[in-house]
């Protein structure tokens, strides 16, 4: 199975250009598994509501996620993307797994960052997996988190005790904390990680806000199987076999799942 | 306050020699809370129950536990150090934190091992914080865990949602994978971590087990202020300011624990 992320230079305000730049970046590339930054389609820097309302869409009609499904389909491949989303009255931080049959699955962000607390409402949803298939895969559960979920342990926990054996991971992120710590999320719960992440800045008359891309995947050890520039566009794909994150063995007589203590764990 | 480890290459079988290299590497140093390493009075890598049984002790009467209370109490320092338990027919892989005034606490690690499982018996309380005072500090809450604990999450989230602002962590470490996750142990729960790992080999008719040192003592943003050799036996010390660890603020708009979503967590 061929899994991997399209780092990206998100325009801010500017779905249609963002569009073109994923397209042009994965025109010829050959993957089961794509996942996309963070809000691509609008931009992480909102001044105002008004942006926000213009530059959010519904998943179902809405043009670039449209566009993305469309994608999915010609490339017959799964394509996870950060969505500004707009459902009825409320906007939310949302990622879409759009399938190669039309079928899609959202997950609305359940931990805020920062200022996304003033224009977006927290996901009001649990993390669920979803089972994909394709060519060369079949039933590989997939499961998803935005950007500032990684600080909570208890984000990709939940995904990998729910029976995540990819966890897509569309980000923008301002530190580089999240790229160092991927490496205990992969290891302590034996899954692949796909965190991508966006790159320059949104400039505005109110602010600015650099992204420090390094997007990276990692193997249920903990390895990194890929980590992209800093600073560069760029789609990086890898093989690798998804039944590898079945396994909780971690020594001959320990298992990550079974071992767990829960009555003596706080929550 | 000052804090550190004793990085300690146990001898198997020797409590005596273990306890003089203890206080001989902690003879000039000045010290409020020092962590040992994991069963430090009997080393890693037992036969058979006879050893077992020969070098376990009790914590209220054993040789090994009074000595150090004795130097806890001389140098006006906690220590803390994993210790080879025997309590009524049962054993445990337990950890003590003895007060300069006698008092003292215990913690059996919850997540055994690998082969631990047929020695000990697992822990049967959770994990709890414990409140110290001393001359420069008060009121600074001590939670434990011990080696393998580390890849659950769950271990140092309990302890830091108990309180904990320094989580001390006697160790045996075989890989060196939980030094690099100390990093996000630290950062996701904003506490101090001492993590006192041996050097060394268990070496036994049977079997031969390696040690790999770089005991790490981290701060809440997960900086390492002290990283000790892979292969010497050592007693670093840092000063800190243990209320940074109550600080759970990571934006403007984000603390830690207060935005937990614990309805969506599995557990």
């Amino acid at each position: 199975m061929k899994i991997g992320f399209v780092q990206l230079n998100v325009s801010f305000g500017n779905p249609g250009e963002n569009l073109k730049k994923i397209i042009s970046l994965t025109a010829d590339k050959e993957a089961d598994l794509l996942v996309l930054p963070e809000l691509a389609n609008s931009g992480y820097l909102f001044s105002d509501k008004n942006e926000l309302t213009e530059l959010s869409e519904n998943i179902e009609t809405g043009k670039f996620c449209n566009a993305l499904k469309k994608i999915s389909t010609e490339k017959n491949c799964c394509i996870v993307s950060g969505i500004c989303e707009k459902s009825e009255d409320k906007f939310y931080n949302s990622s879409v797994l759009f399938c190669p049959d039309g079928k899609y699955f959202v997950y609305r962000k359940i931990h805020l960052f920062d200022k996304e607390k003033k224009w977006f409402s927290p996901g009001d949803k649990e993390p669920e997996v979803h089972e994909i298939s394709g060519e060369s895969f079949s039933k590989v559960k997939i499961g998803m988190m935005i950007c500032f979920d990684w600080i909570f342990p208890e984000t990709a926990r939940t995904l990998a005790l729910k029976g995540a054996q990819i966890i897509c991971h569309p980000s923008n992120l301002v530190m580089q904390y999240c790229q160092r710590a991927m490496f205990t999320r992969a290891l302590e719960n034996h899954v692949f990680t796909i965190t991508a992440n966006r790159i320059g800045n949104d400039i505005k008359p109110d602010g600015e806000i650099s992204f420090t891309g390094e997007s990276v995947i990692l193997n249920p050890l903990g390895d990194y199987l890929m980590r992209a520039s800093q600073d560069k566009e760029e789609c990086l794909i890898v093989e690798i076999d998804p039944s590898a994150a079945l396994n909780k063995n971690i020594s001959d007589n320990n298992h990550l799942f079974n071992d767990r203590r829960n009555k003596f764990y706080k929550i």
